[in-house]
C-alpha cells in the first residue's frame, strides 16, 4: 500500500465536452442539463457520495453558433457553484474564470464568498481565455498575445492572494464591551502596483476557510507550465499516451521544485472520460459507438477554426492540402494553433484530416470491465503519470457504474479513501492552509 | 380595497445598515451573520413564508478601516443570491451590482445565470459606486466623474439587455433526429459600439425564464432619476417625510410616462425600518434605545467622511464651523457631498452637528404597535408614497413581530397578497416579460 493517494474530480459534462460533441443527442441525456442547476445538483450529490475531492467546472466566455452545444448554453461557473455549495459538505468545488477577462478584486472577492459559503471548499482554475474573439466582448480589437495573457495572469493570481490576505484571521474581535468590531491593526491595504494590475485594496470579506483557494491551472505551453510551476497547487493536465502523461508530470514537478516549492504541494489531474461496461469487449463495443455517434465534420471544422479566430474553414477544399492558415495563428508561445500548422506541413495533412484530428474522440486509457479500469488506474497511478484524474461520464449510469465498480476496487486496493478525513479541499488534497503574509511578517519581527 | 396591490421585500441587516451601525453590539445579532450564508438562507425562508416579494441584497466594493462594521466583511452578492436561490420557491433575489466596475458580458451572464438557477427570480440593483476610492481597487487614478457614471449605467442595461436577448425563445430545438441543437436562425449576434462599450456578443446562456433579469435603481440626484425613469422596473427610493416620499413618487411616475412608459411599470420601494411593539408606547421606547445605541460619533465623522472621497475628519475641531472641504465634493449633479456643503453653509453648522445629521438613525414612519403600523402603511399608501416596502429588521424577533402581528392585517385590508399569484419576480412584481426584440421585429416584418 502507497501512502501517496489518489484523487478524483468529476468533470460534469451537461450536455458535451471535450471529444462528446455529439452527446446531446444522446437519448438519456436531458436536452438542458448544462442550464439545470438540479442536474449539477445531483451530480455533486453523486460524486460526494463516492467520496470524491472536488467538482471540476469549465468555461469560455465567447462562442459563435457554429460551437458544441455544450459552449452555447451553460450556466456562469461561480453562480453554479455557490448554488452547489450549499446541498454539499465536504466535496470540493472548483471554478473555471479567465485572468485575462475580469478583474482582480471581484474575482478575488467572488471566490473568497464561494469558500466562505462552501466552508472551505473554493477552488480557482484560471485560464486565460483560448478563444480570440472573446476580446470583442470585452471592448478590445485584439485579444491579448499569448505572453501578456500569462504574464497577467501570474500577476493577477499574486494579487488575488494579496488581497485574500486583507485581514488576519483575527481582524475581527467583535467585542462589544469594548466597541471594537475590527482590529485596524489586522487588516491590511495591499496597494499594488505593477505592470497589468494597480489595486488599492483591502478586500472587503474576512479571510476565508481555505485562508486562500486553491488555483488549478491547465498550463500545456512552455508558458503554461511556468506559470502552472510557480502558483498553481492543482492542474488539469492534458493527458495522451502513459508517456507522455509521465513527461509532463516529471517535467511540472521538477519545475515546481526549482521555484523552491514542495512538489508534492501540486496535484496534478488527467482528463479520464472511462468507459466502463461488464466485460472488457461490451467496454469496447461502447467506445465505438460513442465514437461513431460523435464524429461530425461541420463541427470538427468549427473546433479546428476556434484555434484560428474561430475562422471558417468550410470555404476550403477538404481534400486538398491543409490550407496556409499560419497567418491565423496566435503569436507568441507554442500554441495549439502553430502545432496544428506544424504538423499538417510535416506530415502532408489534408483539411479533413487535421479536421479529423482536431475534433475526435480523445481515447481514454481507462476503458474496460472494473477490473481492468481499476488496473489502469493503478498502474499509471504507480507509473508516475498523475496524481488525480478528472472524471468525465456520457450518463448518469456510466457515473454510477464507475463509482459502483471502480471506486470499491480502488479502496480495496488502499488507493482512494474510504472516507472523508477533512472538510475542505485543501484537506483532501493534503495542501497546507497558507499562513497570513502580515501574521507570518508580525511574528518573524517578534511583534 | 384598491386594486394596487403593495409590495414587501426584505433588506437583511447581518451585523448593520443604513442608520444601524451600531447593530453589531446587539447580543441578539450573530457577529459572523454578514458572511454566514445559513443566516441569509434562515432570513429569506422567513420572507418566503411571509410571502414577500423578494430579498434584496445591497453592496460596495471598497471599504477603509473606519467603516461600520457591515460594510467590512460581507458576502458578494450574486454568490449570496445563487446559494439563497435553492432553498427558496418563490421570493424575488435582487443583487446590487456596481455599472461603473463591472463588465457588461459578465455580469449579463452572471444574472442571467441566477435567474436560469432560480427559475425566473433576479433582480439587478444598478449602482455606479459612491465611494471615490473604489476607483483605486480597479486600477484608476480617478473615480469617474458623476455624469459620466450615469451615463456609462444606462448604456450598460442598455447592453445587458441586448445580450439577455441573444437567443429567442426557440433557439434551441435539441432535435437530435435532424442533429439541430441550435437554431442560428434564433441567435443574434448584438454588435454593440457606444461610448462606454463595445461588446458583440451573442451571449453564452440561452434567455432566462423572466427574459430579462428585473432593473432596479436608487436614483436621487437629477441624473438618478432620470436613470431609472428611463430603463428601471423597480427602485429603492430615498424615503423621507410623507411629503417627501409623494414628491418623489409622482416625480419618478411623470418621468417613466414622459419616456413613453407605462408608470405602473416602475415600482417605487422606500426603506422601511420598522419599530414594532405590543404598544405605541414600547414601540417609542425601543426606537429611543436604538438611537442612543447607535449613537457613535467616530464612526458619523467616518461616514461623513465617505462622502468626500473617505475623507479624515477627525483631524478638524468638532465644535468649529464645518471645515471647507467643497473641493472634496464630487463634481458634476448634486451630490450628497454638495448637499452637505449647502447645508452646513446655510444653517452655520458645526462639524459635530453634520456629523450627527448624516450618522444620525434614520427615524421609520412605522413605529407603534401592529395597528398602528398598519394604518401607517396604508395611509401611506394610498397618498401615494410607495408600491412597496424594503423592510429591515434588526433582530428575527422583529422580523417575527412584523410577519406576525403586521403582515395579516395588511392581508385583511386587502393590501397585501395572501398566497403567491406567480414564481418569478415579474409576476409578483405585475411587470411584463419582454419579448425579446429580434423576435419582435421578425414577427412586425411577417417573418
Amino acid at each position: 500500500m502507497s501512502s501517496r493517494k489518489l484523487h478524483l474530480a468529476l468533470h460534469p459534462y451537461g450536455v458535451g465536452g471535450p471529444g462528446q460533441h455529439g452527446l446531446w443527442k444522446d437519448p438519456r441525456v436531458a436536452k438542458n442539463s448544462s442550464i439545470d442547476i438540479n442536474y449539477y445538483i445531483r451530480q455533486a450529490k453523486a460524486a460526494e457520495h463516492a467520496l470524491f475531492d472536488a467538482l471540476f467546472i469549465v468555461d469560455s466566455q465567447f462562442i459563435n453558433a457554429t460551437y458544441p452545444a455544450h459552449y452555447l448554453n451553460r450556466l456562469e461557473p461561480l453562480t453554479l457553484l455557490s448554488a452547489v455549495a450549499t446541498h454539499t459538505r465536504h466535496l470540493g468545488l472548483v471554478g473555471t474564470a479567465s485572468s485575462t477577462y475580469n478583474s482582480p478584486f471581484n474575482l478575488a472577492r467572488r471566490f473568497a464568498s464561494l469558500d466562505h459559503i462552501s466552508g472551505g471548499r473554493a477552488g480557482w482554475n484560471v485560464v486565460t481565455s483560448f478563444d480570440t474573439g472573446t476580446a470583442k466582448n470585452f471592448g478590445l480589437d485584439e485579444h491579448l498575445d499569448y505572453a501578456t495573457r500569462y504574464g497577467r495572469a501570474l500577476e493577477f493570481v499574486e494579487v488575488a492572494r494579496g488581497l485574500w490576505d486583507s485581514y488576519e484571521d483575527d481582524a475581527f474581535p467583535a467585542d462589544a464591551e469594548r466597541g471594537i468590531f475590527l482590529d485596524p491593526d489586522r487588516l491590511h491595504e495591499l496597494r499594488h502596483e505593477g505592470e497589468h494590475f494597480t489595486v488599492a485594496g483591502p478586500l472587503n470579506i474576512s479571510r476565508s476557510p481555505q485562508g486562500q483557494p486553491v488555483i488549478f491551472q491547465a498550463g500545456v505551453s512552455e508558458e503554461g507550465r511556468d506559470l502552472a510551476a510557480r502558483v498553481a497547487e492543482g492542474i488539469y493536465a492534458p493527458g495522451g499516451s502513459l508517456e507522455q502523461a509521465q513527461e509532463y508530470y516529471a517535467d511540472i514537478k521538477r519545475r515546481t521544485a526549482a521555484h523552491g516549492r514542495d512538489p508534492d504541494h501540486i496535484k496534478i489531474f488527467i482528463h479520464g472520460g472511462p468507459v466502463v461496461a461488464a466485460t472488457d469487449e461490451a467496454a469496447r463495443r461502447r467506445e465505438r459507438e460513442i465514437h461513431e455517434e460523435d464524429n461530425d465534420l461541420g463541427r470538427n471544422l468549427a473546433l479546428l477554426g476556434r484555434s484560428f479566430g474561430a475562422y471558417d474553414f468550410s470555404r476550403h477544399d477538404l481534400d486538398a492540402p491543409f490550407p496556409d492558415v499560419a497567418h491565423l495563428a496566435e503569436k507568441g508561445g507554442r500554441t495549439a494553433a502553430a502545432k496544428i500548422v506544424e504538423r499538417a506541413a510535416a506530415e502532408r495533412l489534408t483539411l479533413r484530416q487535421v479536421a479529423e484530428t482536431v475534433g475526435a474522440f480523445r481515447r481514454s486509457p481507462f476503458v474496460g470491465s472494473p477490473d481492468t479500469v481499476t488496473d489502469a488506474i493503478e498502474r499509471w497511478f504507480h507509473a508516475g503519470a498523475f496524481d488525480g484524474i478528472n472524471l468525465a461520464f456520457r450518463t448518469d449510469e456510466e457515473l454510477e457504474l464507475f463509482v459502483e465498480g471502480v471506486v470499491p476496487r480502488l479502496q480495496k486496493r488502499g488507493l482512494f479513501r474510504t472516507a472523508y478525513e477533512a472538510d475542505t479541499l485543501r484537506g483532501h488534497l493534503g495542501l497546507p492552509v497558507p499562513v497570513n503574509r502580515h501574521t507570518r511578517e508580525r511574528q518573524a519581527a517578534g511583534r
